[in-house]
């Protein structure tokens, strides 16, 4: 889309170029009116919130390649992949396939979340060939600086790695400022302890140094860049639970009301945020998480990791979670980040990104179902109706893995006539109950014309008498 | 387990063998102390619990090895896995790999749904290779009897039947009762019409005969094999919505509150029941569909199917269901019958079966640790800790499915020092959070160490001044 660098070009000299920054000064930037387009909403209504900073449109001035979209809880729910290599696997056309992977079945963003070799060139390419929002956690390649040692990290370094992934157009950044000295003893109950990576990088430097956060201390610095390339920040949840045991304890919600203050000092300085979420969190308490965080941090786009509803199936987390997932974004997250089958386990290949994208858009889109999204519930009427039709063809279209549904279906019958037929091999086609209840459909027009027939001669024969 | 003959032959001469019969009685079977013992509850609850019919222990007579086991809103949350032929496709040794794959893999109950050939030893192989209950329904088998014009059925051809699989030793049967001609206009405005089979079966004999449900008008009939062979009837939702835009229609509660009064019927009898539920239904109607079933049907088990969440991803509707399942268990649904990958597409072949029972367990577990049944969270728990200690081993034994997460984990390693290692390919050894967590749970120790030591020096200090 070059559209868009001239979109941007016209704001070249604009001190502060956030979104944000433009709807609060009355200004509908063609970003919003694109939002606006896509998800069916008046461009005004994504104008007022978009200045409230309840919905965020991640989109750095340097990304030429970005479709604009929105996260927030008047929009459509949103998912994420997280990609990226790490020390042990992966390279980047082996990334750029788990984009494109990615992109194809439907998320709405990525984020590049690479450990392992050549940082810069792998962000550069996901980010030229993407036209989803590119999100990074800048303290994975910081610490790559200090040759892994988080004692080492000083605020200088940090910034010097945000600016530059900045300037190569990361739309949102993953920044655990919340992650302050004083609540490190409230994780000591718990099993798993710290399990966010930036999390645990800055507990481990606060406590060798025996100093605050630098990212807390130096939070107004982070909003020089994010006004100046419109980076949209997410509030890493450093202290999030890793487990069902350690869900919704003291560590974590007091994590969350630092997280409201400084959603509060970036809107003061009109920088988009958004705020992360949890991880590990049993059914009963995941409504309350979500409303704990609207009413904490003001608003301000809910974006979860699942949860996880259960630890206890390695190699299926994409289903643990999406079941989290879902009813998180019925309570009111505005993006799902994705949890792949291989979660806990290793790094995603080709095969997992897309079970993790599928299980999301799942998630998501039952949960836009149930919040009754309008328009939502289209696409299900349409595919049950093609389901009901024997419309074969309209119903592998319409659904979220056309291939992957053809070749279930067709796998189980034996030629070409079958594969067309109005029953499958569930029920054969005697016992197909849409089969018996189209005839049915026409037993009972049949019965409503008699009756109808009937209803019409007796009104006549009264009309007569 | 040939215990089970011998308890049941001690009860040979008595008219009615129901749990329920002995329970009412103040009797508690073997069968209740089993069941006792497996939940970890009070045995005088289990059959205070069977006595007043919210929980059933389906048990046929003639099942010789079966290992008892119950369903109820107070016991563990179970799943059911639908197995067996279709005219298209499966052969009885195909059947038994499912039924072993299904109890390999934690299916509290299986039901063999075939409708294709030799439907009598398919069903005998079944019963006599499962520990766990086999339930059916009937009216397949009746249908093809009468070569699969509903027309022709009667009630004499269906009760043959019944009487059959009962001495066969089936422990529960779908019985569409509910769905009554008075019924049948109120699915006009339906969008995939009648989706059950047996509900359709029923729906064209009414419709064709214009009389009601012979189910209905014979139910002590039924009643009377029931208490024969200790029979648990599951009373069939014929009228469940096939798709989002049915869901919680007329049709569907009219039904549920025939289905409230057959229950009262056969407790009268002291026959066990539980109900049958949707399908289809979107997140946000679910806990009030256990809600209405609950009390409309005087809180017998209710034993539903997913429900699907969305209707748009055939070929992975064990997410979309698995999502709503454990939704309904948390709501209070005593079973949930398990939807494969292969739903509206074809007959689940034995790695649907296994994707889709696994998804189920995850549902069924998810539901109990939100309903915070006593230690159903233990298991994750301890997997949490051997997930911190990097106790790879104990992680995928306690795992659902261990060979699966080995299988994920070992293939992104390179070699067996890296298999066994404090790290996996996610995050690679400098990224691990849950290493570098381990190391700050020292670094607090030390340093809560010094505090205390420090404290003792100044109430040292202090005492002597």
């Amino acid at each position: 889309m070059k559209l868009r660098e001239a979109w941007v070009k016209k704001r070249e000299k604009d001190s502060n170029r956030s979104q944000m920054h433009y709807a609060r000064k009355g200004i509908l930037t063609e970003e919003m009116a694109f939002v606006a387009e896509r998800e069916k909403l008046d461009a005004e209504f994504v104008r007022s919130e978009v200045a409230r900073g309840r919905m965020v449109i991640p989109a750095n001035v340097n990304h030429a390649g970005l479709e604009p979209m929105a996260i927030g809880i008047n929009t459509r729910c949103k998912i994420n992949a997280n990609i990226g290599n790490s020390a042990v696997t992966s390279d980047i056309p082996k990334e750029i396939d788990k984009l494109s992977m990615a992109v194809k079945f439907g998320s709405d963003t990525v984020m590049d979340l690479s450990t392992g070799a050549h940082l810069d060139e792998t962000r550069q390419a996901i980010i030229d060939h993407s036209p989803v929002p590119v999100g990074t956690v800048p303290i994975y390649q910081a610490l790559e600086q200090v040759h892994g040692r988080p004692e080492e990290l000083t605020a200088d370094i940090m910034f010097e790695v945000i600016e530059h992934q900045a300037k190569q157009g990361v739309d949102y950044m993953t920044i655990h400022a919340g992650v302050l000295i004083e609540h490190l003893p409230l994780v000591s109950g718990r099993i798993t302890g710290i399990v966010s990576r930036g999390g645990a990088i800055h507990a481990q430097w606060s406590m060798k140094h025996r100093r605050q956060n630098f990212m807390y201390t130096h939070f107004d610095r982070l909003l020089e860049i994010c006004k100046k390339y419109d980076v949209t920040i997410s509030l890493g949840d450093g202290l999030r639970p890793g487990c069902l045991h350690d869900a919704s304890d003291e560590a974590q919600f007091a994590e969350l009301q630092t997280l409201g203050e400084l959603t509060l000092k970036a809107w003061e300085q009109d920088v988009q945020v958004m705020v992360e979420g949890p991880g590990h969190v049993p059914m009963d308490q995941i409504p309350m998480n979500i409303q704990k965080q609207i009413e904490i941090c003001h608003e301000a786009p809910f974006y979860v990791l699942g949860p996880l509803t259960t630890d206890i199936a390695p190699g299926y987390d994409h289903i643990t979670s999406a079941i989290g997932a879902a009813i998180a974004g019925q309570a009111g997250a505005a993006m799902l980040c994705y949890v792949t089958p291989r979660e806990h386990l290793g790094l995603p290949d080709l095969n997992d990104v897309k079970q993790g994208v599928i299980a999301y858009k799942i998630a998501a889109h039952a949960a836009d179902v149930a919040r009754q999204r309008p328009g939502a519930r289209d696409r299900d009427d349409a595919i049950s109706r093609a389901r009901f039709t024997f419309d074969w063809k309209k119903q592998f279209e319409l659904s979220l893995d056309p291939e992957h549904a053809k070749a279930l279906h067709d796998e189980t019958l034996p030629d070409e006539y079958f594969k067309e037929a109005e029953f499958c091999s569930m029920c054969g086609p005697k016992f197909c109950s849409m089969h018996i209840s189209q005839e049915l459909t026409k037993l009972g027009r049949e019965t409503k014309g008699m009756r109808e027939a009937k209803k019409q001669e007796r009104q006549e024969r009264l009309l007569k008498s």
